[in-house]
């Protein structure tokens, strides 16, 4: 063990932040707590990790999720109890959508938990460690920071997050978090454990059996590429075997939707219908990634049998009915490639796709002239982070330019969370353009924090969808229930309340949103109201909807 | 069982609101969301029990616990996953401070259950029971509800939460919640189960012979007296025996404060000096429904002794070391009033407290002169909300008129709760007069309920102490530290983002502050934004930080 042996020492909250540095963390969300002040001042001390202070911890746990998802992690700080379960909604977001955030809490001193002290923000029991236990259902790892083993611990949980791409959760006592321990000797070892031979020769011959085979072989791409960071291996595969593939929706523009080889979005019935004939009638899908959730397959309708499809995950392969676990599906893919397999077969066409912009008129803006007005405006290299809702299924038909990130929380679905994302896309991609789509039902949750992307200086383009509620809702039930109303607010004049160098624009009609998009500027926050009928929405949004008003029993 | 002789059957959502309302409720919280929304066309359809949309499920279970405080229960309703996680924090909160919340979930079907379904607002994982399974931590019962057994599961849960109030969770699947069941034939018994005679009889002699041999005994009184409803027996049993009080402060006013047994605020290192010498030197402190967590006793510095104190609370009772459970506090106070004990012995002084209202000069307001000129505005009966920090530490000393409620969270402590509970105590106060106040950083994490209240057309007057940053933490540590410092809002622009009819004004001076005491309309929502020094802070609070900051092994 390395922290035996060396007679530096350091203290264990400064070996937390050595720690998130190697791991490449620059940021630290949270809000301060009496609990965490201590380590805060060590933050402060840090020069390689800047303090972000959220307006809330939900936010916080949102923005660390939205810089997981573009730097490959991210850290939070919240305080015992009150701070901490404020933010388990964003954290369990993470855990269900593979993101590694190291979620730290400031927590009483030993002696504190000890004699079981009635300390504010505990339930009043006596037992402290209540909240560590909740974490363990949202969490891939835990641990109580002690002294003597805090190293260890904190190098565990740090490589448990990365390698699963899962939250992992730290409790720093008060007073550990100036314990001195020894310095490491070396720094964090993150990769990941190759795959045993053994492990790898059977599925390697099994599928490429099964590719020589194949006749209509196609790639179906989804999200667990892009966390697992395999995104350039999968296009190396792709181009050198020349298969076309499709993405999901969750994994949508992961590789350039500009590319020869790409087919078009797949999700079920929601699919190109192009898209979806190919890929179910393929007699060989090469899943990479795939999250086979409700929204991401059409509610379910993605019929892709077992027999005729493989499934190719960061840590497991499954060929056929075989699950193999602990075969890494990188070291799958360089083995096959290895192999010189080359589809030979001609290409299906290519789905057709939104992709021009319609001139606009002095109508009122409708989802169907809205979405191809906004492509206009969408440049390479761009990220693009879409409420699940009509932003969502707005922005799906898309064909995005060149070195686009498209982000969307399509498994977890919380309403209100892309707003917090945002903050952490901005502070974490070099990229200029950062736009956001959002409801204004969703906006509502979490609004506040277009005050933190102000304070860090942030310059996003953000579209506020306004058709006066919760319209993913009155798509399931309740179209017209007041229930799925919000209180309409003035979407537009809401940032110059957190700050002044702000640009903002209400508009109602095609030329007036046209004129907000030749004239926002590029060198700050920028907020742009577009007002909607309440149920006019994308066509997608609204056959998903019907469908999951069957899946909850719900009669019209 | 009255479900299985009567024959006229209901749906289980229907059963679910008729028990609600059978508690006294009559407004639900929450946000909608697709498993919950065939459960809120009942709820529209129930006349009895208005839906109260929240911008966020934190705000919303902050309402419904503020709204508890008032009405003794309340219910929230949030959606599978995403929307529980959101409120956990303010459940946690109900269950430290003994409050009756009714926590409706609306969950996936059974059959998506069985089926162990990749459904949005999952983990992914599978297991769709996991959110509840976090829930039994934070509630005192839990229950997903079943077709068979949904009339005696809800029965058993809400009379759970009233006996304890403690808050409750229930499951409610979407599929589940228009099956139909028998009709109970008798409304809810909420009665608790009288305290067996076995259990009174040596607890009562015990306290009787106590009270006979005192001779400086005093009453010390806190909020499990009021969550209890046991304020009136309380106050009998005071004027029955003339034994003199003091109150803790989260008892703070549960009975008036000029009652001519009340001595004053007692908080160990934290009260008034003689009001500490008076009940410390007590040779028999009847402590009632007290909590001894830190922020309420002064850091741990309340001495009361095991020997010299007697613990009575609504389910069981402490004389000397033994615990007497099952014994109920209003049992045994009526008993022991029947026994007919009268205190003959003089009466110590009463505590000076803060009683005036200072004359408005042209300086920069400051707490120590912000507080007594705030007393003038309070009016007999008000309800009065301090958000803990320098809210609460500021308001402590003032001496409340005739009827005051106050209402603070100082077990929990979570910022940003006020905001959100106001609203609760909006709905369910029918006082005129509710005044909050909060500080800045508190106010940023929940602002957006302001657009709730508009909605409901509550019209509160709010004070935001904006002194630029976290003030309860600067006294901690970091008092000049940036981590302390907020984003500078304009708060007092902000109510009308949200509505219209509001009226706000921003006060820097005590003659400006004088001004809009003097000019706020009291038919809207009013926000004065009161500008004060950063490091300026009410005593107590610069007291109490120091020792937090000790706790905590924190150095200077």
């Amino acid at each position: 063990m390395a922290q035996k042996t060396t007679k530096k020492m350091i203290t264990v909250g400064e070996y937390l932040l050595m720690r998130l540095q190697e791991m490449g963390i620059e940021h630290l969300f949270g809000v301060p707590g009496d609990y965490n002040l201590g380590f805060l001042d060590q933050v402060m001390a840090c020069k390689k990790i800047k303090w972000v202070g959220n307006c809330n911890e939900l936010n916080g746990s949102y923005a660390a999720d939205g810089y997981a998802r573009i730097h490959g992690s991210a850290a939070l700080l919240t305080t015992f109890g009150v701070g901490e379960l404020s933010a388990i909604n964003g954290i369990a977001g993470s855990y269900a959508e593979h993101l590694a955030v190291i979620n730290i809490v400031g927590v009483p001193s030993g002696e504190l938990c000890r004699t079981h002290a009635l300390m504010h923000h505990s339930l009043g029991t006596g037992r402290l460690e209540v909240f560590s236990d909740i974490y363990r259902d949202v969490t891939a790892a835990q641990a109580w920071l002690k002294a003597e083993t805090a190293g260890k611990e904190i190098d565990r949980l740090l490589t448990t997050a990365w390698h699963l791409r899962r939250p992992v959760y730290i409790a720093l006592p008060t007073d550990v978090s100036y314990a001195a321990i020894p310095l490491p000797e070396k720094p964090l070892d993150l990769t990941p454990p190759p795959s045993p031979a053994s492990k790898l020769e059977k599925p390697l011959r099994q599928i490429y059996e099964k590719l020589q085979k194949a006749k209509r072989p196609v790639i179906l791409l989804d999200a667990g590429i892009q966390r697992f960071g395999m995104a350039p291996l999968v296009q190396q595969f792709i181009e050198k075997t020349g298969i076309p593939f499709a993405s999901m929706s969750m994994g949508k523009a992961i590789l350039d939707e500009d590319h020869p080889l790409f087919l078009g979005l797949y999700g079920g019935k929601l699919s190109d219908p192009d898209v979806q004939a190919c890929v179910e009638n393929s007699d060989l899908v090469l899943e990479f990634g795939t999250i086979m959730c409700d929204f991401n397959t059409g509610d379910f309708t993605a019929h892709l049998t077992e027999k005729n499809s493989i499934e190719i995950h960061a840590d497991q392969v499954r060929v056929g009915k075989t699950l193999y676990q602990k075969t890494r599906g990188g070291d799958l893919l360089k083995a096959l490639l290895e192999k010189g397999y080359r589809y030979s077969g001609s290409l299906p066409s290519r789905a057709s796709a939104v992709s021009k912009v319609a001139a606009p008129t002095d109508k009122k803006i409708t989802h169907d002239r809205f979405w191809p007005q906004i492509l206009g405006i969408i440049q390479p290299g761009a990220v693009v982070i879409a409420e699940v809702g009509s932003s969502l299924f707005g922005l799906l038909p898309l064909r995005f330019p060149k070195g686009v990130t498209f982000i969307n929380q399509s498994l977890w679905a919380s309403i209100g969370y892309t707003l917090g994302a945002l903050l952490g896309v901005c502070l974490s991609a070099p990229e200029p353009q950062k736009i956001l789509f959002i409801g204004d039902g969703s906006f509502q949750l979490t609004a506040q924090e277009i005050s933190t992307l102000l304070r860090e200086k942030c310059r996003p383009l953000i579209f506020v969808i306004n058709n006066d509620g919760y319209t993913i809702e009155r798509c399931i039930r309740g179209a017209e229930a007041s229930y799925n109303d919000v209180q309409p607010w003035k979407y537009a004049e809401l940032p110059r309340i957190f700050g002044d160098d702000v640009w903002t624009s209400r508009v109602v009609t095609e030329t007036e949103l046209a004129q907000a998009l030749k004239e926002y500027p590029k060198d700050r926050l920028c907020l742009i109201e577009v007002k909607m009928e309440k149920l006019d929405m994308p066509p997608l949004l609204r056959t998903l909807g019907s469908d999951v008003a069957k899946l909850n029993h719900y009669q019209k």
